[in-house]
């Protein structure tokens, strides 16, 4: 089990007594494996000094066996529920402060290791824990460039068989099975697959009564996760054709999205990036379509660090990644945006996703 | 939006100011809407009395829109930070205890509450709010149904198509591949295909290195979500020949799993059920293997109470759904589970799951 040690580094930056780990990406580039524990406790506390411990679930003990773990582990029966199991971890590990993972630990996790060891301060520090991922390991972009493909394979296959009349749902089924059809392990979020008024919506629903008809925006933003890396593209087209109004609103975007890829290279910051973006969309006649920022960093989750975003100073590095992913939404009329997946090299960058960028009228 | 009154009712009687609810199961109930919003905390604030109110990233207004909230509503944006909007939420509704859902709020949403607020009173009222939604509507067993059967035919298929030497992952894929071909909106959880030792492991991920033999015990555990319902089924069936030893654990779990259908009714608790289920493994000669409980509760998330379990004496009631999934575990050997997903009625029980739970040898 690699990377106890960076935990336990960071305890000691942080000035806290240990650093708490549950399920989660975490979890899974530390320990090499998944777990879905769902509503049974599962923690790892890695001290700034000496051996780490855990509470597991016992039937998840056979599981966690694979791991590997040095530690001391205190497993607890679903009949026994598990404070116990927390109480016997605070006896054999004093801690007086403990650094969480604020963005996946759910309160009833707090709850109780706050009851195991009375008075203890918890400090959230989502981005120091998840900043150890930041950048990526080339095994990590192997994977996650294998994700990729795994994606733009199933989208190119939607592109061929999407058809005028078909509703939104019925092109969302196309593009979830043409994923696991290609290799996909999971998907790695709900994908959205939205036309006209819906692709004006930046997270929306495919809609099962709505089919689409020439002349409409057609957003797919979706990806595949493979080793437990995932990928985040998003392409606009157009059915049967584009209006005068949204091949102007396409080229606004495509531009902008190319001023994300000239600006990324490391010692630039996320800060810049955004601007170089935003400040194409403000210069055209559509500024007050922006509702959204450059794009989020991506690895094992979807949304992670470093967020391109405009008051973001964090200095881009090699081995980063994140999705530049531009957009003009008009409410009640449509939506454009075109996403990339952007890993900064040792000298730029370059962008994990090759599919077109061009506008591409669809659906015969 | 149906149900406010719900939870307005629910916090005056746990004597609190307000409920807090997150984008989760207990939002879609209420609402009828599944957000994702990752790194962006979402909360709808219900008061015991007077309106509610809201805090909302300012990107997803136009999906919140479609909810026909009747309250106030703080958003902000990513470049602001959440806090503000917290702040203004606070003003607004003077709030001095809160009830949250402890297995869905993460510790990042309850800090930016704890800060709006403070000496802000927080009580994790999980089992109350998932409360609300144990006895299912008449429309969501309908969405429970059509998960279940969806996952039926995929299965069908996969046991017509699995063969001696495929691998545990090209038959999850084979799996996942068969549902969303049969019609699911998702997968309700990530599926366990596991096989020989493997199979030991109550929550296993499927290895792309193992390639099933013949004698190997192959346990599929896995579901579709339909209408944000999820179904769980698990059978186990066995690679060219079943050993005597696997027929006779098979039979021990089958006797349990009947055990589990005849007494369930209105009116037994869950540790009835379960003491009647587990008794069968006690008196068997595999009393050694017994590892979990029998079920769980089953809706709009694949774990949720009711939990049947000994020491559980939380009474069925109709329309409560649950799993039940006797099981028995030989480490280092082989697992057998057999799980249907029932429906208390009036009178007693209707199992949702109807796929054949006789033992069957597949793979020619």
């Amino acid at each position: 089990m690699a990377g106890l040690s960076d935990y336990a580094g960071l305890a000691a930056r942080l000035g806290v007594d240990a650093v708490a780990i549950v399920p989660g990406p975490n979890f899974a580039r530390m320990t090499g494996y998944d777990f879905h524990t769902n509503e049974r406790p599962l923690v790892i506390v890695i001290p700034a000094d000496g051996p780490p411990a855990a509470v597991v679930p016992n039937l998840e003990l056979a599981s966690f066996d694979l791991l590997g773990f040095s530690g001391a582990v205190f497993d607890w029966r679903d009949q026994d529920g598990y404070q116990p199991a927390f109480a016997a971890l605070a006896r054999h590990l004093p801690v007086a402060s403990l650094a969480v993972e604020g963005q996946v630990m759910r309160v009833f996790v707090q709850l109780a290791l706050a009851a195991a060891w009375p008075g203890l301060r918890i400090v959230d520090a989502e981005r120091e824990i998840s900043g150890l991922r930041i950048r990526k390991t080339a095994a990590e972009i192997a994977a996650l460039e294998r994700a990729i493909a795994i994606s733009e394979r199933a989208l190119a296959n939607v592109l061929d068989n999407v058809r005028m009349g078909q509703t939104e749902k019925q092109v969302e089924s196309l593009l979830v099975q043409a994923l696991f059809a290609q290799g996909a392990e999971d998907m790695a979020f709900a994908p959205i697959v939205a036309a006209a008024d819906n692709s004006a919506r930046p997270h929306a629903s495919a809609r099962p009564d709505y089919a689409i008809r020439p002349g409409d925006a057609l957003l797919l933003d979706f990806g595949a996760r493979w080793g437990g890396l995932c990928a985040d593209i998003t392409r606009t087209v157009f059915v049967g054709h584009a209006t005068d109004e949204a091949e102007q609103v396409y080229d606004t975007v495509l531009r902008a999205n190319q001023a994300g890829h000239a600006h990324t290279r490391p010692g630039a910051s996320a800060h810049e990036v955004d601007d170089a973006v935003i400040s194409v969309l403000e210069a055209s006649p559509f500024a007050d379509r922006i509702r959204t920022k450059t794009g989020h960093g991506l690895g094992r989750e979807v949304h992670e660090a470093p967020y391109i975003m405009r008051g973001n100073h964090q200095v881009l590095e090699p081995g980063m990644v994140f999705t530049n992913e531009p957009g003009l939404y008009r409410i009640g009329g449509f939506g454009v945006r075109i996403e990339d997946d952007i890993l900064v090299t040792d000298t730029g960058c370059r962008s994990l996703t090759a599919c077109p960028r061009e506008l591409i009228v669809v659906g015969p």
